[in-house]
């Protein structure tokens, strides 16, 4: 494997401004990271071409890989190719395809495209473009004096996008890296990071290949197994034997892998027993149905939500009775239960889900903010009401009880 | 007031490999923005001494002043006094309070002090040190050759505390400042950065005080007014007749300033007009209803939603005629339509809007991925419909929809 320098810059006045972190090159790092690839510095320079020149000369200098962020764009602060030019003396072209699309994007949006967005469309002539899949600016690598630059948007979505797809598979062929390294994520539910960390100590601190790692997620907490061998079946097997020990251990909390999501989980198992889910929500406003529903093919397992929020929406349209509302308010063990039954049965589902609870700033009926009720009902069988009480804001307690849900639902049908 | 050039400079391999995002850097910038101080550079660079050495020497020929974070913690690993050595020669001697300090910290610890924890107590001889209140390693203050150079922890709690205790008072009598920044956000839906630019370029342009700076934002695009005076009185005269100038001609699209969200206004607007709403949302799932409900009071103005995503839902919740849809199908004007006054009707609102497209990945009813039908429908009024042809994947197209939803909403509104 052939060593190399790498230099990542990141070309932005709101990053000197400190607006905003420089996240991309934490990104960039980490990725390159996992191929093995050595980065020696971060470098960020403002929106002025001197600068961004001098910063440009220094790096051709000294690494031998040059990744740079932004200053891509159409406003005249965008000076990144101006830049590189005055030290590279390379042409500057308009990419056909790129224009194209970008004329397409405002034709498509009926709005007036403005001269200065045919800058974005411009490329040094001989550098290999990478296509801009989602959004406009294309990016490039070219060579230069023997030495690689990667020129990439500022914007997060596109940069990873265009560095996954293609920067990262032409720096592993260009270093000749035969080493492969592999990650897995295991993902839990139900079990905190120091429980976890606990029940698998002695295998997190004996084992080196691969490495066992937890780590607190947004949704409960993950395991990352990160493997190196000289082929990806060897990588595979090395994780493989790992994971046999930690699901032998704490395997009844683990519900999937990598980036698969809770609610990717619940929608895979509705799928799987055929049925067709419904939401009443309260103070969690449509928060779990959006959820669901932004997965792709969700309408065969969801009939969707009636997001109750208004008393008055609980009793005329989801047919809550006002004596229960009466005697046990609408914050109630009582209350979340017909929610659930009546969501099956105003949406026709075999299974129906429902929230109420107290998000806050203030507390109601009489209960304190967090107390949250969150009840699962299955047609002409059993209802399950479960009441906990969450700590937070108004948005980490809403937040908390969907997560919850969609927990109790997993368990539920597995 | 003197101008001078400053560089951050953050030394640590963990930066190199992505563990950790330079937020360090970003909040100094944003403290020495608000003093006038310009940061020209920000540099990351691991823990080799050649390399820091190599980027100190850097510094001090580009750069007035240089702010360093890391590298003076217990570890071998820990430089950043080595490399400046090398390049200034000068002494480095043991600082008596910091090493005190340091003892009485294991001793209340009852835990062993390791030699190397020693390391940290040395400063360079005759800089100024700055008492590290809660940590271990002492920070200094120095001038070398014209420059000043300030080395600091790379703990963010302990940066943080001398940072603003000794280093901005320092700095700020060093620079002889004694003006007052103060910034303001313009925000504003229905134009696009590029188009805003262009209606404004000639003051972007001519303005140096306040500085006009259009940024795009996750809704809509803002423009960022920063203003610099004697007073904050002086400073906000200043952005005021800035701001009449700006809203003389873009002033429609207009809808807020600073940290206001688009739905907020709307809810204000519903507010002010005594509106209740309703929504009925298909292939957006809930997401307009979320962000409704996620404002506190929103119980004053919003009634709730009903998510039909499944057509039974649309016709028996929402009561939409089997009609409509066998003759249209639901991703139609004429749905939308029906949706938007049923809400109202089943909801008991004055106001109802409807969301109804395809989010993708397949195109539906022979309509393409990305149309979308948004209606409001006022009680007793007119319905106004509007139809969108949206790029992006399902989860942009969702959310491009919603944050129109709320631009015609307050379009509808204002």
């Amino acid at each position: 494997m052939k060593q190399f320098k790498t230099e990542i810059i990141a070309v932005g006045t709101e990053l000197l401004l400190g607006q905003i972190a420089n996240t991309n090159a934490q990104w960039i790092s980490k990725e390159l990271a996992l191929y093995g690839i050595n980065v020696f510095y971060h470098g960020v320079v403002g929106d002025n071409l001197k600068r961004v020149e001098d910063t440009f000369v220094q790096a051709q200098e000294r690494s031998d890989v040059i990744i740079v962020t932004g200053g891509l764009g159409p406003t005249d602060d965008d000076l990144t190719r101006e830049a590189f030019q005055r030290l590279s003396n390379l042409e500057i072209i308009e990419h056909n395809l790129s224009m194209e699309k970008i004329e397409a994007y405002f034709q498509k949006q009926q709005t007036k495209m403005t001269p200065n967005n045919r800058k974005q469309a411009r490329i040094f002539k001989d550098s290999d473009v990478i296509e801009n899949e989602v959004g406009m600016a294309p990016g490039m690598i070219l060579s230069y004096q023997d030495k690689t630059w990667v020129f990439l948007p500022g914007v997060p979505k596109e940069m990873k996008h265009m560095l996954s797809q293609k920067v990262l598979p032409y720096l592993k062929t260009l270093s000749g890296e035969d080493t492969i390294i592999k990650s897995t994520m295991l993902k839990f539910i139900g079990i905190g990071e120091a429980h976890l960390e606990d029940e698998l100590s002695d295998i997190i601190h004996q084992q080196s290949n691969p490495t066992i790692a937890p780590l607190a997620q947004n949704e409960g907490v993950a395991i990352r197994l990160t493997a190196k061998a000289s082929s990806p079946k060897e990588a595979e097997e090395l994780i493989d034997q790992a994971k046999i020990e930690i699901l032998k251990r704490v395997g009844s909390f683990c519900y999937g892998v990598d980036d698969q999501k809770l609610e990717e989980k619940v929608f895979q198992l509705l799928k799987q027993q055929e049925l067709h889910l419904a939401a009443a929500e309260s103070f969690t406003g449509g928060m779990f149905t959006e959820k669901l529903i932004s997965i792709p093919g969700a309408s065969e397992v969801c009939r969707g939500g009636i997001v109750c929020y208004d008393k008055k929406v609980k009793t005329d349209v989801l047919n809550i009775s006002t004596e229960t509302i009466f005697e046990y308010g609408t914050v109630s063990k009582e209350c979340a239960k017909e929610m659930a039954i009546n969501s099956c049965h105003v949406m026709d589902a075999d299974l129906g889900i429902s929230f109420t609870g107290v998000a806050g700033p203030k507390e109601e009926e009489g209960k304190p903010v967090g107390t949250v009720f969150i009840a699962i009902h299955r047609k002409n069988k059993d209802t399950v009401v479960e009441n906990y009480s969450f700590f937070g804001d108004r948005q980490t307690i809403r937040r908390r009880a969907i997560l919850k849900g969609y927990e109790l639902l997993y368990n539920y049908l597995k």
